[in-house]
């Protein structure tokens, strides 16, 4: 029975093709230890992933000890990593939670990369959406944070990302697991949410459901309603921007002022529109005040500069200082020199090559030829036109293309970031390096590089 | 300093010129007792207009009494008037608190009208708009029903209409009262809703402020951003049906199926462009499940009809039955014939004139000279291209014109009445008589016609 809702709410959603094995991210709490069950019950190839967190001693190595377990009755491929997710918190000064989120998305992308896994699925379910759109609502919120979490998704880190028990409610996936007597571990690894999220869980939600004890038969409707209105209203957004603006060859966007000031909702398209380019809402607030007065100003985002002429508002990268020098001595990785464009930052370590060298997996840390890299290094948004060969690949590619190929969302196409050897493409930071920088069996002298991230957006579902 | 944030507010927002006096619907309750006193405050003209719903007996006089001696304390012009609140409802088949706003938004439309004012003001706040944004989150609702109380609104029935405490919260409101010494009425009259809305009240809303305490901050940015996408969204549907669709010199809208399919969010366009011609969303699920199947299929709302040909859903008027021999013998008001069309039908009484004959103030009767009429009358949805001449207009107007005049909202202008006397237009259903037909000095026999509403649209604010 429930097993049938799963399998139609899979089919009807399109989650999974007929080919291809899915990545089950599983911490061996209820939610993932159900999914699991019901990915074997209908005979879905599947795979496990779990994450050591490193956050609650001993009880986080039992956890993951159970889910390999659960990988061993299942006869399903197991992939396991440890983080130090305090320590890499405080590292790039992001909470725990973001910390935790960041991590486990970027291991589950290159883990489902690595053994060419079609998708990724988490547990979430009705609770989590309600919960979610509750807290943001708590918070503040526009429309992205109401709808919440994406039934399917393409995620810039992950890939396809799907949640196949977004129909379920808590008490049927506890029920499932008494009739079919599913042990699990108590969850408790949304550490910052934790104490917000019970608190709506058994004070809210009760509340609400005693209003309507339907509300868990609209919630899903209201979901896809919102998330359909979504839809409409960024088509409209990204046609009229297109409409309204003109594009230099130097990249430089050309916003007509008289024509902003008559659209419908014109403050409200500015700050929608200038978002990817991070301005924040109070500075579109101040943009839109100059416009009825007399020209002038310059408001700057971490990585745009906008100058308000007469009849335009002119949008254009910010220029940013190249580094020089760091190849001059060796640094222990981590004291490296750090390069800047407002908060996204790379820091530049250069080291001996070892014997026993191996590269990090993660898709934040670059390894390159230290010897073949040319001075300075440059950091900057990626700009129409740029071009490189990428690692592994015969010839050239556009930038455009690669982040096409990636299916990246709106905002963090715009905000990708590239690092120049010289006038040369070394790496997309966070994507891919180029092939001509790459380390060989000669290398010598490595240059490791990390990304540093600013912090994220601010609306997002749980982990 | 909280008169300093009322006038900030009206003025932001444009809500009161420096012309025209403004009718404050003042219950006796905190909430519009401040209101009127802040007017008062700030020197802007108003008068009150109170409704006894006669719902609550003495309780409900002492209220109108200490309202009109408000009215008096300021010198303002002060307008009362009295429904049989619950015999309406029972009438008319609507709940009490359904009934409580018709009559009260009816009544001040007419006030408004009357008596030339600008405007009419509510005393909603902040609290009113999360609490309803929580309560139609519980019952199920689109982006419409989560902005929830818009500042200032087209209202079909009044006008113009405002909330110029929308920026306070009821807090605010209390110690204003306090500070000024305020007397007011408990105000129980929200029939329907004062259960649910007490729950939230009083259970969820302490918890969300307790997890954030600047949620009564952030709370009107999140609801100017829903309200925005909303208005996005609008554009987006109304220019992609615009785009998509061909209108037949008779009225019939042609919808070509293969670029209905090929559009991002069909099912939700479609559902949102057919919900003014009232077809449920439901019916919009069956309508596109046959589009991958065969010709064929006829479907229903109450007023119009869709045919599936082989390229094209045809969308047409219903036709209805129309009513002749009403006029044949003399009826007691209430119990004459019923003319429908779906859910909307108009009753036709037939009386003799009567010395002391005055006609009712209500938008949702008319009266007309029954031997200037001709049979049979008809009801339809109104057509591009009808003309009549309104009571005491030297010509003859477009029917879209006058809606265009009365700025109503999409649904209720698609969904207006004409009453047909012949192949005259004698009625624009709850709007406007025609000017031959009206009563005159001469006219022996009247007819009254009066509109039974149907259930009206899912979400709204409050009363």
């Amino acid at each position: 029975m429930f097993e049938q809702d799963f399998l139609g709410f899979i089919n009807d959603n399109k989650l999974v093709d007929t080919t291809g094995r899915t990545l089950l991210a599983v911490s061996g709490g209820l939610d993932s230890t159900v999914m699991a069950n019901l990915f074997s019950c209908v005979n879905l190839p599947f795979a496990i992933a779990h994450v050591n967190f490193g956050l609650r001693g001993t009880d986080s190595d039992e956890d993951a000890r159970f889910v390999e377990q659960l990988a061993g009755q299942y006869g399903v491929p197991f992939h396991l990593t440890r983080f130090d997710t305090a320590q890499w918190a405080a590292e790039q000064g992001v909470s725990i939670q973001m910390a935790a989120r960041d991590l486990r998305y970027q291991w589950f992308g290159s883990i489902r990369q690595q053994y060419s896994y079609s998708r990724v699925a988490t547990a979430h379910h009705l609770n989590d959406v309600l919960e979610t759109m509750l807290l943001n609502l708590t918070r503040g919120t526009g429309l992205a944070g109401l709808h919440g979490i994406a039934v399917r998704q393409e995620h810039a880190q992950v890939g396809t990302l799907i949640r196949p028990l977004l129909f379920a409610h808590r008490d049927q996936l506890v029920t499932y697991a008494q009739a079919n007597g599913l042990t699990h571990r108590e969850d408790r690894s949304n550490a910052d949410d934790y104490y917000a999220r019970n608190r709506i869980r058994h004070h809210v939600i009760p509340t609400l459901t005693g209003l309507n004890p339907g509300l868990w038969q609209t919630l899903p409707r209201t979901v896809e309603r919102l998330r359909a209105a979504e839809q409409l209203m960024q088509l409209e957004l990204t046609r009229s921007w297109r409409q309204l603006t003109q594009t230099e060859p130097d990249g430089t966007i050309r916003v007509p002022i008289r024509q902003l000031m008559e659209l419908d909702e014109g403050v409200f398209r500015l700050t929608e529109w200038l978002r990817p380019f991070g301005f924040t809402p109070e500075q579109v607030r101040q943009i839109w005040a100059t416009l009825e007065r007399e020209p002038g100003g310059t408001f700057d985002s971490a990585t745009y500069r906008i100058v308000r002429e007469r009849q335009w508002l002119l949008l254009s990268l910010l220029k940013v200082t190249p580094l020089t020098g760091y190849k001059s001595d060796l640094q222990i990785i981590g004291s490296g020199a750090v390069i800047s464009l407002g908060d996204c930052s790379v820091r530049v370590d250069v080291i001996e090559r070892s014997a026993e060298f191996v590269p990090d997996a993660e898709l934040s840390v670059a390894w390159l030829d230290a010897d073949r890299l040319a001075e300075p290094l440059t950091l900057r948004i990626w700009q129409h036109g740029d071009r490189f060969r990428p690692l592994g690949l015969a010839g050239t590619k556009l930038v455009s293309d690669l982040l096409n190929d990636l299916k990246l969302e709106q905002r963090d196409r715009a905000q990708t970031l590239v690092l120049l050897s010289g006038h040369d493409i070394a790496w997309v930071v966070g994507r891919r390096i180029a092939h001509r920088f790459r380390v060989r069996p000669d290398t010598r002298r490595l240059v490791r590089l990390t990304q540093i991230q600013g912090s994220g957006p601010a609306e997002r579902p749980p982990l």
